[in-house]
């Protein structure tokens, strides 16, 4: 273990111990203080990564059944739980479409149609991961395994390459407007991102629903404006040097022959993919959860083949994601139903509660949002101030499925702001097609104009929508 | 997909859907019905194999939630269940021992203590195995990737080698000691086998409770006597050619010097064991469940970086056992809870209930023990007998405890008598040291020799404990 490393861990425990035995605030439940003890340890050491998340998860469960703060059921709860199912169920799902090659099927097919003109070539690539986001939850596997080099593939052939000072030529617009994209294709399905459905059992455990419908619809005006607007401006104010680009349609027309036709198991995807989302829209009206619908579809999966078993249990990033998915929607869960959320949010409502709620609820989102620059993982930043953000919200008296809406989508949008603010955005910006300031200078006007998008537009959907 | 998978696919379909429709008898819910059509299209699966049993596992949670048969919350209820996470984790922690080596190394110590003749040299590994079963409930892995190498090598190094047809010199009594020896270490906790976590739940399901420690304790005495036993009557009856062997404690030590001292990660990995059986010995007492305890083991591991996580989410074969093991467990406790189980055990009992129940429960143990024949795994014949015998032999009126352990150590036992039954005995009989007339012959006189130890000695020891 490297010397930071090791400090980093003596600071988790630090922080664990220190709040461990530091005397509860009077209203708040014993049980309450300890598991803060254990989840802030768990999130400080998710941020400074001592070890990996997955490890950090079970060194709390260790802590918390340990000192009987939780109960051995009341800690494993988060392994039922059904949204941690969805998540590992469409990381599997996933797979499907990234082995199979259909994922880069779709994208060349885009570019071959939209990709006459630069500005084509970026929106035809968003389309692509739109068309992609509902069934891939792993944003780092969707942008960057499928389009991200496609996008790389692009920009070489055009030269442009940053090792020899070309990256502006068409490069850095569309790594940016990539990244940026995925991004907003992720605020849109709930299972589009991972923290997504934490946001969901989140939610849940507040007494709200939810459902991958009401997101989905939610999102469809703003994300869609959204995604518009985005490689627009960046077209204006990061433009490229080349503006038209006959050869990259050509290109992906050339890649897509040389795929051939769809095999059997592109087809048996494609199949099961449509089956899905058209379960995860309407399934609550038969009674079928998403999760149901997702069982249905690895089942079918790997009945027809496209996946063997030995492939699912090999999927090493589904197996992580469920460990320390499932360890934090519990001790979030936990420290809710212990008293200490509630008691937080209280507080903060003491100092805030006298403002109109709209105002109120103005400066927490603000807040939440721009405090993304601490964050290097939207997981850790959900599921620190998620829930306490919501409770605090609906204090206010602001309506409460706004309220959700708005921290959701929150949740996916500060991705944008920084190099290390998600998943893929370490590897967009190791392309290293984009300058530093670049990538925080347009984030922020990107922030700024997501925000009047979401949550400016967003409100009048929401409200045609009846939603509050 | 071949066509002998394909046609068996389609025998599990038609029996889940035969069942299906067929009318349930009076007495049985029809959820129960439900319940046994998708149980027992599994367990056929599970025999015939058209998929692994893992993907089996997958198309049955679908099945039973796509058909309202289980709620979602029902049919994921396995994976919180802790004796499921026991096996998950002591798969991980049993890593530990193979990765550092530390396995190999207690195999060469005790080789290099007993090693001088040849029937010393099996008790020499037997030993060993005794010593790694608390800990790693993988057989295959245990006997197969730690003792199977060590074996080998010592009859190839004194020529013994099938395909030479010296086989009988040495090779073929060590493989079968070997081998018979790891059903018997099997048997001896309730961590050193795979099944024997699942016998636990179920038998807690039913509503009786073995710990680990009792486990332990009531199979110390018949297990040591067996182990001691086995050997010597193979040596009387399956005699190797050479009879002493001072070069095998040699070579052994030879090895050891050549692995040079304990490595920090061999040290910690044996601190971390020592802990883990004392917790699970005494841990009752001080209100630390198993499975807590391997969460601290495994934390421990993580912490000191015996295994990385990275090591954690790669462990294919743990992923698989805990999502086939789940999914067994929570049907067949369905099957109990909905009425099948019950149900049939009372069917059972109009049969043979007039008898004295000292005969109708030999007779149930008997059936019980050598239907093994027809079963190629221990998991799919404990799922599908297990719970309903046990219901019976209770309903007869013998001793719950004493169903409960001779059941379950039958569970283990059964896997001597076929070069099928059990996790690696392909392994030992692909090897060609053993023809497979010797195999079969050998092993039903050693059943019947270990029927008379554990369940004729064992009984007069459980009696001493007050376990009947």
């Amino acid at each position: 273990m490297k010397r930071k490393q090791f400090l980093s861990l003596c600071l988790v425990f630090a922080i664990g111990l220190g709040i461990w035995f530091y005397p509860a605030p009077q209203d708040v439940p014993i049980k309450g203080w300890h598991l803060l003890a254990i989840f802030l340890a768990t999130i400080v050491g998710v941020i400074l990564k001592p070890l990996p998340m997955g490890a950090l998860s079970i060194l709390a469960l260790s802590a918390a059944t340990l000192t009987h703060t939780l109960s051995l059921q009341e800690a494993l709860n988060g392994f039922h739980n059904e949204i941690a199912w969805l998540v590992l169920l469409a990381f599997f799902i996933s797979k499907g479409f990234i082995q199979t090659g259909l994922g880069r099927r779709i994208a060349y097919y885009f570019v071959s149609i939209f990709g006459k003109r630069t500005l084509g070539l970026s929106y035809g690539l968003l389309l692509s991961e739109l068309i992609l986001a509902p069934a891939i939850p792993s944003v780092t596997a969707r942008t960057g395994g499928i389009i991200y080099p496609v996008a790389k593939g692009i920009a070489q052939s055009f030269g442009s390459d940053p090792a020899k000072g070309t990256a502006r030529l068409i490069g850095s617009f569309l790594m940016k407007s990539a990244y940026q994209g995925s991004i907003i294709t992720s605020a849109m399905f709930l299972t589009a991102m991972a923290a997504n459905p934490l946001i969901a059992g989140l939610t849940q455990d507040a007494g709200f629903q939810i459902s991958w419908g009401t997101w989905a619809l939610a999102a469809a005006v703003p994300g869609c404006i959204s995604l518009l607007v985005m490689p627009y401006f960046l077209y204006k104010f990061y433009p490229p040097d080349i503006h038209f680009t006959p050869n990259a349609a050509k290109e992906a027309r050339s890649q897509l022959i040389a795929m051939g036709r769809l095999s059997f198991k592109e087809c048996v995807m494609l199949s099961i993919f449509v089956l899905l989302v058209v379960l995860w829209i309407f399934g609550s009206s038969i009674s079928i959860k998403a999760t149901t619908a997702a069982f249905l579809g690895l089942a079918c999966i790997l009945l027809f083949g496209v996946l063997s078993w030995e492939d699912v249990i090999a999927e090493k990033s589904a197996w992580d994601t469920f460990i320390w998915f499932s360890a934090l929607i519990m001790l979030a869960g936990a420290l809710s139903q212990n008293g200490f959320t509630p008691w937080l949010s209280q507080q903060v409502v003491k100092y805030v509660g006298h403002m109109p709620w709209a105002l109120a609820f103005s400066i927490l989102v603000a807040i939440y949002f721009y405090s993304h620059y601490l964050f290097a993982s939207s997981t850790a930043h959900v599921s620190a101030m998620y829930p306490a953000f919501l409770m605090v919200a609906i204090a206010l008296g602001a309506p409460p499925m706004l309220s959700v809406l708005v921290l959701a989508f929150s949740s996916n949008l500060f991705g944008g702001l920084t190099h290390y603010g998600s998943g893929p955005a370490p590897l967009y910006f190791g392309s290293g097609y984009i300058d530093i300031q670049d990538w925080w200078r347009l984030g922020f006007f990107l922030s700024v104009i997501n925000i009047i998008i979401w949550f400016g537009l967003g409100l009048g959907w929401w409200k045609i929508l009846g939603l509050w």
